[in-house]
């Protein structure tokens, strides 16, 4: 079983962000704004990928937030602004991930 | 119909920020932490909200996610470090909103 997901992080030092990201693009996720990673994990990488981000980042300062998210809830969010490239939240990338 | 929401924003100027957290407020979103709202809406208010963050914030800078979410992804959800006051994402919270 896979799950698609998005993770969103705010983490405050530059290293350690990096390191997020780079743990992030290791599990094939996809970045979709800076501090924005899209894609799909098997549930056993999904629990994986939560254990290194709370590893790597300072539970005083920093948040990850990893959100699940199934194809009828993806066709509904809303990204206002800068958040995305949205050229990424498009048909192709539903296309590719459904 | 209603929708369980996400709000999570990136704002810069603080004015701005704070009435993107008001209208949240208004919206009878729960804040959850500083720039994250929780709650439900009825499908029409879904849109309206959308429309109203986009009218406040700055496009070139600001960035709005609104996530509506489902009981199974909800339950999956994953919080790291600051992200939320982890006492309001409990057993509590999904009983008031599931």
């Amino acid at each position: 079983m896979s799950v698609l997901v998005w993770i969103v992080y705010d983490i405050t030092d530059d290293k350690l962000r990096n390191r997020v990201a780079k743990e992030c693009k290791k599990y094939g996720l996809e970045r979709v704004q800076k501090s924005v990673f899209l894609g799909r994990l098997e549930n056993n990488r999904f629990d994986e990928i939560s254990e290194k981000c709370l590893d790597l980042i300072d539970e005083e300062t920093d948040s990850v937030y990893i959100f699940p998210f199934c194809q009828d809830d993806f066709r509904r969010i809303r990204v206002l602004g800068q958040g995305f490239d949205k050229k990424l939240v498009n048909d192709e990338l539903l296309a590719r991930y459904f």
